[in-house]
């Protein structure tokens, strides 16, 4: 009998299965098309023994040990609803059922609540690392009951991957949590990306350095304190030539990036909870525009497409990258916190930052030193106030500075650098200047304004 | 007998009932709490004879011309919902419910459809001038059925704002379209105030300048190209003096920006739409991060306030507002070329901004030359790449280049000034660096790319 179902056997549902009969469970596996079950089964080899294919959802069901626990690996949206009203009847209080896929949270809390009605179990499970984690060990964050939480932790923590021997997966809160923290870790990827694709972009139309080279400087910078799989992927890719034309592999790759929604999601959600994820917003922003390729070639033969040099060298940009990522994280952390006070989930931050240091794409040395600052002193709740990190924007801010004035100043685009300095600088200063907007919007909408050092609303004396 | 009734005669209710009245029309008015009407109509006084006030729902619905025409302006969400609950059954087909509060478009375009099913027409109004503006001329965005619009047209021309003696109001489409339209107009007056704010912070904290000279700068600025509504208000509340203290008023005013919704809607529906509203998103994050003062001020004595000179002269920083403008405005449009694409509007965009050009809040000499702009050549149907303004942004470009970076040299935040040339510098830019994100994609997803200059998604050697 199997101790878990797997039901899609799409790139991640089969890498998960394999993953977890290679840490010695028995899995029941199925498929929506059962002409995949097969060659599945032959690509397992060795780990088939231990693999158990149905093609009847009923049979797959029977196959199961009680309670249950299916992990579904298919589709979002409306194929997850009709599965649902599929497998329900087949299922008996307390038995589990997993959305491992990357789901609205909105859709999890709802599916959470609908499927409690009758005594099931439903999880949203995130889980993050590529087709490459999912069979040798992703970071996995999961929103749902404590039981559901008992009947995974053995087979969740073997296959996860680790970080100093510890398993990157966590019960992060009920139903939705995982998937909100999910969405989350993928808007922070979309920034990190972002800040990447900036530098790169001086290094590349600014220094005129070739590919190669930029490669080689991402590769001394995964030595250091900005080591992380983005870094090192970069590093790998631009060492790539194309097979067809013997170009650099970037060179000949369009500049239009697709987009598949958790960035936009993640945005959206922030200002639903009345945060900024600006950086984020600026990184989805990027995308859409360089999707809009014919435009831009159009906009470059009216208004010029000249760029300046860029001459900062490469310790500043370093120093510059840093800050930037640090302030990514921190804007990412805030949203995860605001969520945590809306839904009553009660995330624990350091343990966040914790399953994200190995198996995830977002990986990186600073978010062991995130954790830590989640644990310690964290004045009013900021990252950017933990005195570690403290002192590194400090040392770092003046290179962000120069770099975003140097790319401002010759034309290159850095929304994502300029949207973190400009939080940074907003974030310092006790005193900004919104006052004038709350004496504007009282002088056309007669909103009223605070006065500052006491309490009450106030009309301004232009209503006099 | 009535031609129109008004349903809520709370601040805006009551000056769109005087203005109608004082236009000739006659008025039938009522209001939930009924203690309200005996003061208005005091209030109206010569304008009572046109007033016909009722404290029952049945006798206000009666006193109306058929097909019966009702304006309510009250709290959106619920309510309108349990008004309409409440007045349907006393409606006949042909009558037409308008709603002209700030309501969210989907709630205007749902209850479109339901009342449609009954042979009723339902309107939704955005009116924009705050008080000043409803009571002597708003501008309004219509969004309803030709025949609500054959109702309301003697009656909204009359009353409307004018520039050169046209009227600020249309049928910009059915439905959802007109509270979509007031949606981004509001957007865009966060922006605009937003990058008053960033202007305001450079002369006030850079440049020490003292609140009256900053106005008599703004003042001078009404009279060019910045002319605005906007602009003239700022001049005109930084003439002010506490009466309490003898500071200059905007001084005592708390640094905290209240926002009542509509820039983030602005943001979300944008970013559903597949754009990016940058500069509104840095104005909504601004206004959150203003109101996180506490926080703030625990920053600076962690992090620094200090801040450095702001040398550059009045001059280019009004060629920088100036470019900040026209790219606001051009963000704004294309949100709304995006919405009428994807709901099948049919937005005329030229008169979007003619009806813009009075009565509102972001009324701009600009919005005659947009106006001129969308009715000629316009490459990609991009606002940037119109010969006028294009040539106008390339002038101006570089003040803006040279304010960003001083501001950010000087650590002063400049969220939605950075943020719109982050924008301009990307869509001017034929090749950009979103290659690197799609190469990146590709190694850890898998997901594909394409190549220059052909069809067909591709894999890099990387998977080989």
């Amino acid at each position: 009998m199997a101790q878990i179902g797997i039901y899609g056997l799409g790139t991640m549902g089969s890498a998960l299965a394999l993953n977890i009969a290679e840490h010695g469970f028995d899995v029941a596996v199925t498929n929506r098309e059962v002409e995949w079950i097969a060659p599945f089964m032959t690509e397992a080899g060795d780990l088939a023994v231990r693999l158990h294919p149905h093609e009847q959802l009923e049979a797959f069901v029977a196959a199961l040990n009680t309670p249950r626990v299916i992990l579904f690996m298919i589709p979002s949206g409306a194929p997850m609803d009709a599965m649902l009203d599929q497998i329900t009847p087949l299922l008996s209080p307390g038995d589990t059922v997993i959305d491992g896929g990357n789901a609205d949270f909105h859709d999890t809390r709802r599916r959470a609540a609908q499927l409690a009605e009758r005594d099931l179990h439903f999880v949203g499970l995130g889980v993050s690392g590529g087709e490459a984690g999912a069979r040798h060990g992703p970071s996995m964050m999961l929103g749902g009951s404590d039981h559901s939480w008992a009947q995974l932790e053995p087979i969740l923590t073997a296959i996860a991957a680790r970080y100093d021997g510890i398993p990157c997966v966590a019960r992060l809160g009920p139903d939705g949590a995982g998937h909100f923290v999910k969405t989350v870790h993928n808007g922070i990827e979309y920034a990190d990306m972002q800040v990447i694709a900036e530098i790169y972009s001086l290094l590349r139309n600014g220094a005129a350095l070739p590919p190669a080279e930029i490669g080689a400087l991402f590769a001394a910078w995964d030595l250091g304190p900005l080591k992380s799989y983005l870094v090192e992927i970069t590093a790998r890719l631009l060492t790539y030539t194309d097979p067809e034309t013997g170009h650099p592999m970037v060179d000949v790759i369009k500049d239009a990036a697709g987009q598949k929604g958790t960035g936009r999601w993640t945005v959206i959600e922030a200002l639903r909870l009345g945060q900024s994820a600006s950086m984020i917003e600026a990184a989805v922003g990027a995308r859409g525009w360089s999707s809009e390729k014919p435009t831009r070639q159009r906009a470059e033969a009216i208004l010029g497409g000249a760029v300046g040099a860029f001459d900062d060298t490469p310790e500043v940009l370093a120093e510059a990258f840093l800050a930037a990522r640090l302030l990514t994280y921190a804007q990412g952390f805030r949203i995860l916190a605001a969520a945590s006070d809306a839904y009553g989930w009660g995330l624990d931050l350091a343990t966040i930052a914790r399953i994200w240091r190995a198996g995830c794409i977002i990986r990186s040395a600073l978010l062991d030193d995130i954790a830590d600052a989640f644990d310690r002193d964290l004045p009013q709740g900021e990252l950017i106030l933990a005195p570690e990190i403290a002192q590194t924007l400090a040392r770092c801010l003046p290179a962000l500075r120069q770099v975003v004035c140097s790319a401002v100043h010759g034309g290159h685009p850095v929304p994502a650098l300029s949207a973190g300095l400009a939080w940074y600088d907003s974030m310092r200063l006790g005193h900004g200047s919104a006052n004038i907007i709350q004496a504007q919007r009282d002088m056309f909408g007669r909103h009223g304004f605070e006065r500052l050092g006491r309490a009450g609303l106030h009309h301004g004396p232009w209503w006099d």
